[in-house]
């Protein structure tokens, strides 16, 4: 088929846009018509010399927009847009204000979620190295594993996993979690144990259980994002309490807890999401005071509990609590399959009791079956197996960021972390009179997509922020793009800085 | 065991709370020791003079308060309490008062939990015929064909499936519920349509979408009772309008609506969950009619919507919606694989988008591996031959039930409905001088397990009513239940049966 597409490369719009338009164009003009097929993207992408996943990429979207067939093996064909059914006369569509009807939570929650869609187009656009993604790297999934773990589970308990099941989560897998966390120093049992959706579950139950909308919740400033995101769904007052060098500001938690009594303290101790900073034994020591004497649940986020590659151990708060004050919650999500979304609540067992409850409500049972094949994963070893190799793989990584950042940022000019573990690296720009969106946009046109800091504050950011994630990237293509980050920034400031 | 507990009839304080009180004063003297065994609900309350479920209730909550152990067989000995982890000197554990730090939703939500535990234990306890369950029989579950599946999309796409995916759910997935959606006259695209964690999912993000804290909701009275804890739980004001024999009373509803603008109408159109009622066409029209002109969405829940066995179709109310007025549910739970927790709203598009944000923030992405597996059943026939399959089973267990109740129940103390399909029966009883509990507990003597009517109401329940599911039951065993429960209900109305 000769397919009338040409890509104008002067235009400021994307190339898959392109596609997209033209594509759109013919079909609704009935150049094209239902039922023919579109090139495959491997020709489509040579005749227009363009890489072959932007082709894709249009094609993608271009069957979410309904142009294409949905059929397997018919991805590529002309759909027969869906008629609306022959109606009566009647009022017409858009009688409900949605906007209007949604909670204001909800409204800025879509806002930020158009935001980061358009910005992961862009990023996904071409060429671009990725800084922003914070999932485990795919290529190091060991699926043949857990495929066999899943057939067999299916095997052995089919019927019961695909049930209906205990809101608590699946028994073993329970097991196994508490055996992991007194590895790392928690005396705990499975009755303190319950299994979530994610991390993020977790957030939300933990809130439903002990916050009523309008009661407080202390967060660190700069935090994660999607903490933010659930505790404003939830209607709660968010309290920042700000990030220094050590970790959370412990004098400025003091004062603030002799004025107001939160219903949680939410803090990442280790590797924390955007910071990377691992808080000391010291600091964790006096936080943990400060809970215990004001009577305060520690909401503690070990999501990457696991991801040390360098230093000594420091063991979570929860192993220093003897009073039940802290809730720990953990996820498998950053070291392995985060499409499964499983995670747990580690807390005093009446805590748990009330969660169950909680969790049966919001979600009648958990999903039994992914967790009774995650945890067969797990005991057959696959789980110990693959967090080794990440640990190899992902010191290197680190190191090299490290290492390059070293010898191409001026810290005249950029200041940054150095994490022991984890994912993220935090970099505060000093002295460029540009905003963030500004700093964003330009990085991206020199090829490197970086996360703005601004969405890890509920406030204003005290600064210019930046996140990087070396989660999906080799040692080279870290090289490369923080080369290209660091050419982009002198450009930015007017001044020589230290490339050739 | 003599064990010393004396009942004061003149004390303002309940004959059940007397019993907590002394038996846990009991254990913590420790007069009673870890290890001993309490007198059976029977003879207790014979040697008080007690009603039996008196009894019962105090060892629940006794159980609950951990003063009894957990294991099954095991539940009237006296419980070893925790100990914490040997630990330096500390605060002691329960710091925090887990019970009074609980929003008092997420309290009702606990003892309403621990009410049903100790029903299910009971169930469960031997020889019971079980009409309590509302899941599908996993005896028809067609389990090679679902690992086949799932094999096949682990090969084929599992690094993506296993990443963070799309909020919005699995592309085919949502073309194929649009697509089985216009089968019953839905005229829908995937833009309009969102997988979710079930319909408790769905209800959720809907309720996080448009109520605020406060803002009223109507539900029908009776109605489906994890509906009304997910309400509940959401701190929103519920409103009941009384279910008549043609399904919501529009009357009340309509006057209703003229003081009062409710953020949500809910309403189960088929196979009612409790009540087995299905509207006709008439009413579902005047019901929209209602919504459209007060602008109000209609939340239809069709979770059986595929379970029907007699008469004419009656198509959903959201087949009529041509101003986007009606939100609709849908779930796979009633049909196959509940632990897979997969459902889906068909929405307006806008508000689809909208849901999009909340789901991303209560729960970052879906899982996109058991929706793929879920698909490709569907698409290769298994699902649409398992629902054939389901027809034939459950038209004759309804057959075998209404059949039976109408041998054997007297109309004169018994009313119940006639379902087109679904699971569920709804019985009034009239005339018996006895509480719900009491009713329910004799029952159970008598080897028969009912859902008491009150968890359908969130106020109190307009009459003595009982909740039947055939879920679980083949023909005899629904027979032999069913035999149970007439003579039963004989013996407490104290009168000559129909049974020889």
């Amino acid at each position: 088929m000769g397919l009338l597409i040409q890509i104008d490369g002067q235009s400021g719009r994307p190339v898959f846009r392109q596609i997209i338009d033209q594509i759109s164009g013919l079909v609704d003009s009935e150049a094209l018509r239902p039922g023919e097929r579109l090139p495959s993207t491997r020709s489509l992408a040579e005749r227009l010399a363009v890489n072959r996943s932007t082709v894709y990429r249009a094609y993608q979207e271009l069957w979410s927009l309904g142009y294409l067939e949905s059929r397997p093996g018919s991805y590529s064909i002309i759909r027969k847009r869906a008629k609306k059914a022959a109606g009566r006369t009647g009022p017409r569509p858009g009688l409900i204000d949605w906007a209007g009807q949604s909670t204001p939570a909800a409204r800025d929650l879509q806002a930020a979620f158009l935001r980061d869609q358009a910005l992961v187009q862009r990023v996904e656009a071409s060429g671009v190295i990725d800084f922003i993604s914070l999932s485990p790297d795919s290529r190091f999934f060991p699926l043949d594993a857990f495929r066999k773990c899943m057939n067999e589970v299916l095997a052995d308990q089919g019927p019961d996993l695909l049930q209906y099941g205990s809101p608590l989560g699946y028994g073993p897998l329970r097991e196994f979690i508490a055996q992991r966390m007194r590895q790392h120093g928690v005396s705990t049992s499975p009755q303190e144990i319950m299994v979530t959706g994610g991390a993020q579950g977790a957030l939300e139950l933990l809130l439903r259980l002990l916050v009523r909308p309008g009661q407080a919740v202390v967060v660190e400033a700069p935090t994660y994002s999607r903490a933010l995101d659930i505790l404003h769904l939830s209607g709660v007052e968010i309290l920042e309490v700000p990030l220094g060098g050590q970790g959370l500001d412990l004098d400025a938690l003091e004062s603030l807890l002799k004025r107001v009594s939160p219903a949680l303290i939410y803090t990442i101790p280790n590797f924390h999401n955007p910071t990377g900073l691992t808080t000391d034994q010291a600091h964790r020591e006096r936080l943990l005071g400060l809970c215990t004497k004001h009577r305060v649940p520690l909401l503690e986020d070990g999501f990457e509990e696991e991801l040390k590659y360098f230093g000594r151990a420091v063991l979570p708060i929860k192993s220093m609590d003897h009073s039940g004050v802290v809730i720990y919650v953990g996820t498998f999500s950053k070291i392995l399959f985060p499409g499964l979304r499983i995670g747990w609540i580690a807390a005093d067992r009446e805590c748990i009791a009330r969660l169950a409850a909680v969790q049966r409500a919001a979600m009648i049972s958990g999903n039994l079956l992914d967790q009774a094949a995650l945890d067969r994963f797990c005991r057959l070893g696959h789980y110990e197996l693959h967090l080794k190799r990440l640990h190899r793989v992902y010191r290197r990584r680190m190191q090299a960021a490290l290492k390059t950042m070293q010898a191409l940022l001026d810290p005249e000019r950029v200041e940054w972390t150095r994490p022991a573990g984890g994912y993220t690296l935090w970099l505060r720009l000093k002295g460029l009179g540009l905003t963030e969106d500004e700093v964003v946009d330009r990085l991206l046109d020199q090829g490197v997509a970086v996360l703005p800091g601004s969405s890890h504050f509920f406030g204003p950011p005290a600064g210019l922020y930046l996140r990087l994630s070396i989660a999906h990237l080799d040692e080279a293509a870290i090289e490369t793009g923080l080369r290209r980050l660091a050419r982009a920034l002198e450009g930015l400031s007017g001044r020589p800085g230290k490339l050739p």
